[in-house]
């Protein structure tokens, strides 16, 4: 089981890159996501994507950082936090893999100190800048198990692969 | 080769998306970025990027989309338009790495009919809706040689690998 926690979001600003992070994480195969902020616009947006596309993903916003990621932890979970300071993700992949719950910590510009010491590894998809979108699908593609053939029961809208057009099937 | 050109950016609203685009597709092994808008903020923070981190990654605004794309096709290039529609890219990945040259197209929101026919593959990263962000990611890291350990020439600044804190150096 992997679940996703989102800190350093600011409302508004933050709300596209913030519903960018929620949309791959269910696509890819995490179970839910925690978002360390008050923002409804983001919750809903994702909950309406799960409601049409099926699944069960879950989203809960106003989660206090610290108590989340310790209760996690108090649960027996292992605690990734994704930054281009951490180990690169090939060299410890195999490692996170053997781990039956883990949270993904993905930050925004400004991460607290605190957040490299509770992680139990420190991740970088590359040691460049580049995104916390990226590095998290790169990072649930390697590790989520088929994160790219998930099934998503109880869709009302369904797409089937196409070489050239769109085939939507309405459920 | 690798570029990606960007379509259906929107100035001010899809900054950060399409600056984010511009960073994971350098960070992981793309040569350049095209983008179908005029948008010299985006321009501006990815070469500070690049002056500062390294490589040669180039950045050009103001492309028109069909030209830019008819000109690489008859420059013997394969085009990659990545869609939630298209077929899933473990079945087609294995076909796209044996090309040498390859545009990525990365959309927004709405993308116009003709790309689906202009392109030579529709690639979904999943038949989810996510990001265009994080579908980009993915793709690079299984098209791209050695997308996770690409160097980069001429840094200013270097990030080191670390299990718990920050290791840079200033050059």
């Amino acid at each position: 089981m992997i679940v996703v926690l989102r800190i350093g979001h600011r409302p508004q600003r933050d709300m596209r890159v913030t519903t960018h992070v929620g949309l791959t994480a269910r696509a890819l195969g995490a179970s839910g996501m925690y978002i360390a902020s008050d923002d409804k616009g983001v919750v809903e947006s994702i909950r309406d994507v799960v409601s049409r596309f099926g699944g069960d993903f879950f989203v809960e916003d106003k989660v206090k950082m610290n108590s989340c990621i310790k209760q996690w932890k108090r649960d027996g979970g292992c605690v990734v936090h994704l930054t281009m300071f951490g180990l690169n993700l090939p060299d410890v992949e195999a490692d996170i893999k053997t781990k039956e719950k883990i949270m993904v910590i993905v930050g925004a510009e400004k991460v607290p100190g605190e957040i490299y010491e509770l992680a139990d590894y420190n991740v970088a998809v590359t040691n460049q800048p580049h995104s916390e979108i990226a590095g998290l699908a790169v990072f649930l593609d390697h590790v989520a198990p088929d994160a790219l053939y998930r099934e998503f029961p109880d869709a009302k809208v369904r797409v089937y692969p196409n070489a050239c057009g769109k085939t939507v099937e309405e459920l």
